[in-house]
């Protein structure tokens, strides 16, 4: 079945003291994003690539694909107001019966593994969410006060969160909501269950400027 | 008042895929134990460090500490069956009033601004639990079944976790519980409030080999 991935790139640069978007920063050498584009493209070439970027930022994006010759085959569509809109507008490019991946644009380490645990599992299970354990303890907070909580009873959950097709239209095809926080939580609040599979550790969210710097040693790494 | 730090050195080196206990791998030319000491000797050269270590270990620190000609001022103790114990042996060795900070071994990342953080809101609240937000989605999971979480309703704990000497002593006075999941998790048991106050990103707990790469590129890289 057709694999695709849609990779919202909607971040600003605030977190990153910067004025580039954090997607455009460079690590290795070129954009986060192109890095990203690239992961999916050495795992499955002939994957659907459709990558949502803000409106105002398709143009620059652009430029930056002449300036560096990035020539791998990709579709372009315009964000919305939020993650849920972004997502919605990239589903309305994916035609017929498909396994779907929602991938963020500033994740360029997740594993070949992960990707085949992701969508082999999606394939089987109508979806397939990474997640690994929390490596730190973690208290609830409520108001001014807060309590223990066994960390063990959670998972840290990371993307590609991937899905059949038909599952993320239906799901899709509500108003938003503020519960919404992943893409898992909109499939799940249409009553799929959710499935977990196994996570990579490389596979961090390039945020701060001590995440760039991870991610390049990160490239820098032979794979165990 | 008298500041002390526990340091629970306690690892073995089994998820470094290593023979070497974790707190004895060299980051930045010399054991991670020796580099968190230094830490807290900048932060305050006054300060009791008081180290625990399985007792299995304690001839091959002392070998090490000759070799390396460490010279920072600690005592060494012998830990227990669990973290739990272990704390409860380093506690033995504080006389008097104190403000105690408990700290993992692997930790040598913490900020002075987080000591800062946590030995004057222990002075002056009894304890203080560096924490910072979550920055991942996380799911509860039920056995074979999960759901989404609010993340913005966790915060991830690091240490050292800090109290005023009478609270750990009241409460560590019980016996173990498997509900202790951290030194916060048995002051809170005894009905003490917990306060947070802010850690910083790079005091990363040291458990993977991408952990310690991580911690070689953070110490150097300049302080903002």
């Amino acid at each position: 079945m057709q694999q695709v991935v849609i990779i919202v790139a909607g971040g600003s640069g605030s977190r990153m003291g910067s004025q580039i978007p954090k997607q455009f920063l460079n690590v290795g050498g070129r954009p986060i994003l192109m890095a990203t584009i690239e992961t999916f493209y050495q795992y499955n070439s002939e994957m659907l690539q459709i990558v949502v970027l803000p409106a105002s930022q398709m143009e620059l994006w652009k430029g930056l694909c002449d300036s560096y010759k990035f020539t791998i085959p990709h579709q372009v569509t315009a964000g919305g107001e939020t993650r849920f809109h972004s997502v919605k507008n990239g589903l309305a490019m994916v035609k017929g019966d498909a396994v779907v991946g929602i991938h963020d644009g500033v994740r360029p380490l997740v594993s070949h593994e992960t990707l085949d645990r992701c969508y082999s599992g999606a394939l089987e299970n109508g979806n397939a969410i990474p997640a690994l354990p929390l490596t730190e303890s973690i208290r609830r907070v409520n108001g001014q006060t807060n309590s223990a909580e066994d960390r063990n009873a959670f998972v840290s959950v990371q993307t590609p969160q991937v899905f059949r097709s038909e599952q993320l239209t239906t799901a899709y095809d509500v108003p938003f909501s503020a519960l919404f926080t992943d893409d898992a939580s909109v499939v799940e609040h249409a009553g799929f269950a959710i499935n977990l599979v196994v996570g990579n550790h490389e596979n961090i969210k390039i945020t701060t400027p001590l995440d760039l710097k991870i991610a390049e040693l990160l490239m820098k790494t032979p794979k165990p």
